[in-house]
C-alpha cells in the first residue's frame, strides 16, 4: 500500500492539471448546443482511461454517452462499480463567476470551474487512486468497473434502461458514488441514508375566464383564495404536517443517530446568515440538521394564479397553481403519501371550485445500516485517509440513481461525498478543495483493500 | 317634446350609421401605435359636435385629448355635466372575435364592435337626444356640457389635473354619466352606488435566494408557505372576512334596498353557467346580488413565487407574492382599511420571514340618496323613456372619476348605465343593443326636461 500512497502523493500536481484540463469541457447536458461538447468529454475521458490500462466503451444513448471502463479481470475477486456523471449544470449566471466557468484556476488551495466538485473531482479521486494501483504494479484487490454518465444533471434519462440492457456486466457487491458532501475538510462522512421525493401539482380551478373583481366579486370563489387555504392548513404552527397519515411509516430517529448528527459542526448564527433568513424555522423537536436530513418536508415550490405584472388587474383568476415536492425519509413511500395529501385535499377543497390533483415524479427513501459489512468497509477506509472516524450522517436531498442500483442491481451504494459545503455545486464560483482531492484519493486507494476483505 | 321624440324615431338608421362610424375608428389608448388614431377619433368626434351646433374644444394633454363641447349658453339654465370616453379597450384576442373589432357590423338587433358598449354607444345616446333639441328647435332645458376623455381605460390619468384646471368653466349642478350596466332591455336602472376599492401586494421574504430543497429543506421557513398560511386566514368557512375591524364603517343594507335588488332578474343556474363555477360562493346571509354590489370583499388578484414553469424545480424560493383588491362599500376608507390589513399580516407574520406591506392605489366608495332630487329627476326620465319603473341598484366595480367629480367639481354623478350584461365590454365580441340605444335617447331627451324642473 506504501508504494500506492507514495504515487499519489507524488503525482498531486499532475492530477490537479488534469482535473483542470477535464473541467475545461463544457459538458452541459441541459443545452442542446453543448451536445458536441459532451461527445468530446465523453470521448477525452475514454481516452484517459484506456490510456490507464482501463477497458473501456463509449456507449450511445438516446441522450449523452455512458462511459464504462472496466479494469482488467481477475478470476475471484469482487466487483465493485464506481459510479459518477461527466455532464454538469449550466453555468449561468455568468455575470456572477470571478473567473470563467470552463476556465479551470487554482485559487486558495481549490479548482474554480463548473463541475470541478460536482461531480468530475469526486470520480476523478477514484479513478487517480485505480491509476496509482496500475501504475505502480501493485495488485488490485478487487474488480471494479466506472460508469461515468453524462445525463445526472438532466434526470440521468438514459441510465435506467442501460442498467437493465447491461444488468450482467454490471453485477456487482456494492456501488461506490461520491457525489454527495463532507461536513469539513478534516471531517469525514459516510451518507448512509438519502430522503425521497413526490412531486405534484395542485391547481384549483374556479370561473371558465378571469373575471371582473367589480362586477363578480364576492359572489364566486376566488381559486387563488381557496388555493392559499388549502396550501396554508397543511402545517401546524409547531412546523408540523397536518396530513393524516402522513408521519405513519416515518423511522424515529434513534439516540445514536441523532448523536452521530450532533458531531456536524453547526452554528445556528453562521447557518442564518449561510441562507439570509432572520430566523431558522422547522419541525419543533428536531434540530436544524435532524430537520433538513432525516425529516419528511412538505414544499411548495411555485405559486401561480392571475395577474403577475407591474401594477394591478382587478380580476379573479381563473385558476390557481401550486407547484409542490415532498422530501421523504426511509419507509415512507411516494404512492401512499401522495394519496394520503390528495385525500387530504379532496376533503377540505370546498365545491365551489374543481379541484385538480396531478401527481408528479416520485423517488423512494433510501438507507443502508451503518453497521452493513460494507459501510464497515467505508468507514475504515475513511477514517485512514482522514485520520478521524468518519460521521455517520443523513442526506437531505434524493439521488434517484441509488435507488436504481437496489432495484436493477440489487445493490446497496456507498456514499462517500468529497463535496464541501460551501463547493457552490450548482451556483456561480463552484469548485473543489485539493487537499479533500488528496483525501479522496487514498480514501478510494484503502477503500479497495477494506472491500476485499 | 313630442317633436323631440319624433326627431329621434325617425333617425335611428342615421344614428347607427354614425355609430358605426364612430366605432370602426381604433381608438386604443393602451396602446402606443393606436396614437394617431385617438387624435384622429377625437377630432371626429368633435367634428360631429361641431355639425350639432356645439361649442368644441379639443384639449391636448400630456395622454390622449380630451374632447368638450357645450351647449350654446343660456342665462338662468341650469348646467350639467354629461360624462363619457372615446377610447377603448385593446380588442386582443382578435382570433375571438366573430367580426373584425374594428369594423363593427349589426346583427340581431345589435352593432358589435370594440367600445360600441363601453363606452362609445352610450354617450352617443346623450348627443343624439341633445342633436334632437337642437335640430328642431326646441329649447333645451339646461346648459350642457359633453366632457368626453380618451384615457378611462388607462385610469384617466390626465383628467383630475383637467378637472382642476377647468373647475370654473365646468361647474355643474350634477354630472351625468352613461357608463354602467342596465339589467334587462325592459329595465331601466339607476345605479345610486358603487364600490371603492384598495389595493395592495403582500410580499414574503424567506432566504436571500432560491435554495436547494433537499439540502435545506426542514430548517429554514417558506415564503410561500407562509404566505398562503396568511391568506388563507383572510376567510372563514362563510365567505366572511376576518380581519378585524373590516366590517366596521359598513352600512348594513336597509329593507327597502335589498327589495330593490331583489327587482334584478337572476336565475342561479343561469348566473352559474355564466361564470363557469360548479356552485355559487360567498357571504354567508346575502345574495349574490348583494354580495356583488353592496357587500365588501377581499380578492386575490394574483400570486407569483418560485417556479412556473414546465416539470418542477425542487427549490424553497426566495420571495412569494400576493397582488390583491378589495372593494370597498359606502363609508368604508381605503387608508384605514389598508392599515387594519396590514396589521392583522403583520400580527400574524412569523419573525422566520420578512413581510413586505406594499400599498396600492385606492379609490373611495360613492353613494347618491336615491331620494336626493337629481336622482328622482332621473328616475323619472329612465321611466318615461322604458315605460317601467327603474330599479335602484348598486354597481360593484369603482368608478374613480365620480370621485373626483365630487372632489374637484363638488357634483353628484348620475349613473345612468345603458351596458346590457352580455354586452361582452373588456370581451371580445362587445356588442351594444339597438333597441336600448334608442331608449337611452328617450331618456336622455326626457332628462333635461325633469333636472330643470
Amino acid at each position: 500500500m506504501q508504494v500506492v500512497l507514495n504515487y499519489l502523493e507524488s503525482r498531486q500536481q499532475q492530477f490537479v492539471e488534469e482535473l483542470r484540463e477535464y473541467v475545461s469541457h463544457p459538458s452541459v447536458s441541459a443545452q442542446s448546443d453543448h451536445r458536441a461538447d459532451m461527445q468530446r468529454c465523453a470521448d477525452w475521458l475514454a481516452a484517459h482511461c484506456r490510456d490507464l490500462g482501463l477497458q473501456v466503451r463509449v456507449h450511445d444513448t438516446p441522450g449523452h454517452p455512458i462511459v464504462v471502463a472496466r479494469t482488467p479481470r481477475r478470476r475471484g475477486r469482487r466487483h465493485f462499480l464506481v459510479y459518477g456523471h461527466y455532464d454538469v449544470q449550466p453555468p449561468e449566471p455568468l455575470e456572477l463567476w470571478s473567473t470563467p466557468p470552463f476556465q479551470p484556476q487554482i485559487r486558495a488551495g481549490a479548482l474554480y470551474g463548473r463541475g470541478a466538485s460536482d461531480n468530475k473531482g469526486q470520480h476523478w479521486a477514484h479513478l487517480k487512486a485505480v491509476e496509482a494501483y496500475l501504475r505502480t504494479g501493485t495488485e488490485l484487490p478487487c474488480d471494479l468497473t466506472f460508469l461515468i454518465e453524462g445525463e445526472e444533471e438532466v434526470g440521468s434519462v438514459s441510465l435506467e434502461s442501460f442498467l437493465h440492457r447491461h444488468r450482467k456486466e454490471l453485477a456487482c457487491e456494492a456501488v461506490v458514488v461520491s457525489d454527495t458532501g463532507l461536513p469539513a475538510r478534516d471531517l469525514p462522512a459516510l451518507t448512509y441514508a438519502l430522503r425521497g421525493i413526490a412531486a405534484f401539482e395542485l391547481v384549483i380551478h374556479g370561473p371558465d375566464r378571469d373575471l371582473h373583481s367589480g362586477i363578480f366579486g364576492g359572489s364566486v370563489h376566488n381559486p387563488a383564495v381557496v388555493l392559499c387555504q388549502l396550501l396554508g392548513r397543511v402545517h401546524d404552527s409547531r412546523g408540523r404536517v397536518t396530513i393524516p397519515g402522513f408521519y405513519n411509516e416515518v423511522e424515529p430517529l434513534t439516540a445514536g443517530e441523532r448523536q452521530q448528527l450532533r458531531r456536524l459542526p453547526f452554528s445556528e448564527r453562521a447557518y442564518r446568515k449561510l441562507l439570509g433568513v432572520p430566523a431558522l424555522f422547522g419541525e419543533a423537536g428536531y434540530t436544524p440538521n435532524e430537520q433538513r436530513m432525516a425529516r419528511p418536508t412538505f414544499e411548495i415550490n411555485g405559486l401561480t394564479s392571475g395577474y403577475q405584472g407591474e401594477g394591478s388587474k382587478t380580476i379573479i383568476p381563473a385558476w390557481a397553481r401550486a407547484k409542490v415536492t415532498m422530501r421523504l425519509v426511509p419507509r415512507q413511500r411516494p404512492a401512499t403519501i401522495l394519496r394520503r395529501v390528495r385525500a387530504f385535499f379532496r376533503k377540505h377543497c370546498p365545491r365551489s371550485v374543481r379541484m385538480e390533483f396531478i401527481p408528479g415524479h416520485g423517488c423512494a427513501p433510501y438507507r443502508l445500516d451503518p453497521a452493513h459489512p460494507w459501510a464497515r468497509a467505508a468507514r475504515s477506509a475513511l477514517e485512514r485517509a482522514f485520520g478521524r472516524k468518519p460521521v455517520l450522517m443523513r442526506e437531505g436531498g434524493s439521488i434517484p440513481i441509488v435507488i436504481r442500483f437496489k432495484e436493477i442491481l440489487r445493490a446497496e451504494t456507498l456514499l462517500l461525498g468529497l463535496a464541501l459545503p460551501d463547493d457552490n455545486a450548482h451556483s456561480p464560483n463552484e469548485k473543489f478543495d485539493l487537499e479533500v482531492f488528496a483525501r479522496g484519493q487514498r480514501m478510494s486507494a484503502w477503500l479497495w483493500q477494506e472491500l476485499a476483505r
